[in-house]
């Protein structure tokens, strides 16, 4: 039970997450904190919090847990302005999509407070974002990973973890640099790959002609081309190294392939595409039973 | 009005057209051929074809229409068997998704009767095959491209165009080199990142844990790579010159944004991220209206 959360950016993530709580009873007052006051209104009229402010400092103090849920380029600032407000036995988390990263943030914003500071990652989310998309439900089944300093309190961790799994997440724990490569393999390269493919047609002389012809697998394979711009920015910078690696692995196959096209290999071609159709198709099975 | 129409390749694409001109009265007989019994019966059950037979000659005997719908790599043998029995003023049309090799492949198949063959491509179809998933309502809205070649029979063209244009399609005539072009930029390579990306993250030693924390987006962006990997085995080397080239440019897009990355260039990867977004919107929002 939380008697005062704070949520720091009320969009789908961290209102989800407020909705969550508050529907299974887990959760006494809710402050709201952002810069939008239209929307921090509109999060009031739906229920998702209870009051606002514009101040992270203000939502923090007597806040027993602090989810901060901005962007990634606005998340050390943040965590700067609420450490110096935490209550000791508060816990604070965020949501960001790189963990690294905010960790060095974290460490240096948040200073002596550093060892309540729990990092986070929900594997959630879509193409819809804001606080009138924020679902109670949305965690539900969905993976959250965090990645816990060695120096980070083992109690703040198990706070969050219950948390997450309250709302009905399934929570693993590891390293942020290994969640980095994870990510940088299933969501970042996958998303540079998106945005390069159209912005490759794009270039093309005759790319509005091209693009009338484009069907249905092209329509879902470029769904993430559509993701926010500058959040991808952000999160392509702070996974640079892991991102570029994964880049360099995929180039690798990618010319493999094109070598054995251009050879007229067809045998190559097809274990290529076997290999890749058989672990998919198992990657779904899997998938749609857990 | 079509008196008899032989389906040569009784599956998904065959049996929609099949059962899109039935269902709008525009069809007398329709004789299914193919090498599977279990599934030409099913296709009589389901009211797809009347009758079947083995043998694309005895199919094609007295049709005023021939569709082959049968892989990419049997296209060639299928024409060389039905050429000979072709009645003059019939039509043959297929539905590959490459269509400067059919041509030459029909070309040489057949013969004389070249000027009968108006190479077809509908863009439609999807994860399911088979004549079960067979849909009447298929094509409508779909965009079918006709590729004739110089000395292909104006009166031919019109006939197979009419017939898309009475099951619902959007037809377009274009040179097959271009319609190959077109094909590479927005179905071909995209089945190639998709598939190259499953097979580079399956390299991965960690692959088993990689694919547990993978999320819908890549769900939806390697949905293709589950295609069949014959079909695009065939697909890739018949088209294997354009989709080379689609592939080359693809990777300097590639490597651009892997070289912004690498030199922590954001406002390089947000406009390349931003364009993307803008096209492929701009896409959406003409495709929705279209």
């Amino acid at each position: 039970m939380i008697e005062r959360l704070a949520i720091i950016g009320v969009g789908l993530i961290g209102g989800s997450f407020a909705r969550a709580l508050r529907e299974r009873g887990l959760v006494g007052e809710v402050i709201g904190c952002g810069r939008n006051e239209t929307n921090l209104r509109r999060a009031v009229e739906l229920g998702v919090i209870d009051r606002y402010t514009f101040d992270p400092a203000v939502a923090a103090t007597h806040a027993d847990v602090v989810m901060v849920a901005v962007t990634l380029g606005a998340t050390g600032e943040v965590l700067a302005r609420v450490a110096p407000v935490l209550q000791p036995m508060a816990v604070v988390t965020d949501v960001g999509s790189t963990k690294a990263g905010v960790l060095a943030l974290a460490r240096e914003a948040l200073g002596s407070r550093f060892t309540q500071f729990v990092p986070g990652h929900p594997i959630a989310g879509g193409e819809r974002s804001g606080v009138e998309a924020a679902l109670a439900t949305l965690y539900e089944r969905h993976r959250v990973i965090l990645t816990p300093a060695p120096e980070t309190s083992a109690t703040a961790v198990s706070r969050v973890q219950q948390l997450w799994e309250a709302v009905g997440a399934r929570v693993s724990v590891m390293d942020a640099q290994h969640h980095d490569e994870v990510l940088a393999a299933t969501s970042h390269l996958p998303h540079m790959l998106a945005y390069s493919l159209v912005d490759c047609l794009v270039g093309m002389s005759d790319s509005g002609e091209i693009l009338d012809y484009a069907a249905g697998g092209f329509r879902d394979f470029t769904r993430i081309a559509s993701s926010n711009p500058e959040m991808w920015r952000d999160i392509a910078l702070q996974n640079r190294v892991a991102l570029a690696t994964m880049c360099e692995r995929f180039e690798v196959t990618f010319r493999y392939l094109r070598s054995a096209l251009e050879q007229g290999d067809g045998s190559s071609l097809l274990q290529l595409f076997e290999r890749a159709k058989a672990a998919r198709d198992a990657y779904l099975t899997r998938s749609a039973k857990s």
